[in-house]
């Protein structure tokens, strides 16, 4: 057993640099976001209901409402790369393809707010997006107006075809130019993630100009992919945890519960994750046709008030335990949201003794223990030297929290 | 797209050396094996219901019974690693731990075949076995009487705990100590396995000896496992397929089916890839809480048709076309069973025109073609430029079946 020496500590500090100051992502944002499910499908010929089209985006808003995403509180509908015309207007604008997006995006984004949700539309500070379509390079003010002008709500831009060395004011630029717009747009930069290959970046100047960044590698659908942003964040955590907070948030990538790579247990090991890691919730599924329990998931409502406690404060890795890990949130109220983790990929449940979780000497003498997932359980008030003990299966998680009772 | 020159040949080899004779395992066996489910949990005060004793075994027979295993093809249920006593007894021979099997394997083993099943148990070449239970190294003869003894059905036969060079005397020694015992015990062999890692291994000497045979590493409960394995058997394949057959198959170990780490779609591609292997069919998951979906994969009656096909012709990977790769299995009657595998691991379902699956020459001009997985399907009569695609998803599998329509 080996308990690394994290305990607490990086739970004091946090950074008083000031966010992007625009009012918007007080809480990490919740919506849905195309990449990781259809990516660049452009064949509406041959694949018309899962093409990136206004088609498509429209019926995610309707479902989003029917089926009671909005009122869970996912209000973002995101276009990712793949959506523009290959040229620009006359005057230089960017356009929507018009084959598939022939209400231009001003009518889909009118749509999206008569459904009582918000749009979020992609590009790239270089000259070409990733997948070779028109970038914002010497554009910026141009298309930060189009965006505005169009009723944009958010902007995912993106590092792709840009020197590294020019990324800062590339991001910066874009980010004083949607300001200058009067929206209120959430800016979503890709920034840290190009430049980690060559030095670390400048936090305070990422969160100075961005609501949530990019740190690492894009989200697959599979667990070796969500178990590897995991690693990197816990690896990197004294790194980039302390930036996060409200008005900005370290983005670990979509989830990708309800696809086609992860067991059930792995997807409650995602969402249990990214809400201890005050990650941005964007999901990227087919949310028309979802299993029930990927949709529950997704929707448990006391898991997203872990995500989006008010307090802001992103969580850390605070012990390796043989095969078991523990991830530490603080929450308003002094409590405290854990998920342990067990790592080991055969056998059955593996038992951890509650004691052993670093946050349980937080407690006091009395602490009141809820079980969030797998299922909702009241473990009751526990001692100090409780034998209480969960049980976590092979690459899943028990989240809980911890109510300090006062004496 | 690139298409791997395989195509056909191999089918078309087919070693004539004798497996071992001794009637059993003409074609793959199916069951139930613990190991990658309950390990070596031998701590029956803490963990009662899921620790290597008498009463799961038993337990498991009961499920095999009452829900339909045993009437789908799964006969066997068997011992892995840690059921023995630490210590031989007077005489020197094995013994089952006292309290965990306080009726020893006799009787476990009447109540197995009271249910119409047969029983497995496992030792090892070695000194010791794996988990450090006494191994059966200057005992073959005792212990092989002893298993015969007891009404023991099959042996898996590990290979800790012994020089390499010393492996294939050790192995055959057991083989004719079974033997001469009279009984009839499919004997289960990890000898080749031990062997890779510095040589070539003798297949016709394994195959003489062994009804089946490990190559590669155990399985794990996590998709990397899985097709870590599918790998290996794919790159290795002109190395140990033509060796299958009646009374000897490679074994690319358990089913983790039910368990906690493959999703539906990955669990389907196991499930396809064994048949296609014509791997012996011995799951490892708890049959008394399987959910509904795996325990139907489980036992689909079309897809243990094929992996059970008397013909005995392991299946090859006849081509790697963009993410798709295609494995191949000939089957009685001029059938051939084709596995479509998207390895892409993002995204929505992948399309594949038939027409680009190698075997799709062998049909002539016309071919009836069924889907099994995902869900069976009739696909009809086509013709040899029929337009059919199959749609795949990511990490998932399409398994089909063509019947060429003689004119």
């Amino acid at each position: 057993m080996r308990c690394t020496g994290l305990l607490l500590f990086p739970l004091l500090i946090s950074h008083a640099v000031k966010a992007l100051d625009n009012g918007l992502a007080l809480t990490p944002i919740m919506g849905w976001l195309h990449w990781a499910r259809f990516m660049c499908n452009v064949d509406c010929d041959a694949d018309p209901d899962n093409c990136i089209s206004e088609r498509l985006f429209m019926q995610m808003a309707d479902v989003m409402v029917k089926e009671g995403w909005r009122d869970a509180g996912y209000e973002y509908v995101c276009l990712d790369d793949c959506w523009p015309s290959r040229r620009r207007d006359a005057s230089g604008g960017l356009q929507a393809d018009p084959a598939r997006f022939p209400g231009g995006i001003k009518r889909l984004a009118d749509y999206v707010h008569s459904k009582g949700l918000k749009l979020g539309i992609y590009s790239d500070v270089g000259a070409e997006t990733c997948a070779g379509y028109p970038g914002s390079l010497d554009h910026y003010e141009k298309d930060a107006q189009t965006f505005a002008d169009w009723g944009v709500d958010l902007l995912k831009f993106d590092g792709c075809n840009m020197k590294w060395t020019r990324l800062a004011e590339g991001y910066r630029n874009m980010s004083r130019a949607l300001n200058a717009t009067g929206s209120r747009m959430v800016y979503s930069c890709e920034w840290p993630l190009y430049e980690w290959d060559f030095h670390k970046p400048n936090y305070t100047a990422v969160r100075e100009t961005c609501n949530q960044w990019r740190n690492y590698a894009d989200v697959y659908d599979s667990w070796s992919s969500v178990k590897s942003i995991a690693e990197w964040t816990a690896l990197h955590q004294d790194a980039v945890a302390p930036w996060a907070g409200p008005g900005g948030w370290n983005d670990p990538d979509m989830l990708v519960i309800g696809n086609y790579g992860l067991s059930h247990d792995q997807q409650e090991s995602q969402m249990a994750l990214w809400a201890l890691m005050a990650a941005p919730l964007l999901m990227s599924n087919d949310l028309r046709s979802l299993c029930p329990r990927a949709k529950a998931l997704l929707q448990n409502r006391r898991v997203i008030a872990i995500n989006q406690d008010p307090l802001g404060r992103q969580g850390y890795r605070t012990a390796t335990l043989g095969s078991f890990e523990v991830w530490e949130r603080p929450l308003s109220n002094r409590v405290l949201a854990v998920a342990v983790r067990n790592k080991q990929e055969i056998g059955g449940p593996q038992k951890l003794p509650i004691v052993k979780v670093p946050g349980w000497r937080t407690c006091g003498s009395l602490c009141n223990v809820t079980q969030i997932l797998p299922q909702y359980k009241e473990l009751g008030v526990q001692r100090q030297r409780t034998d209480l003990a969960v049980a976590v299966n092979p690459s899943g998680v028990v989240l809980l929290t911890f109510h300090p009772i006062l004496d």
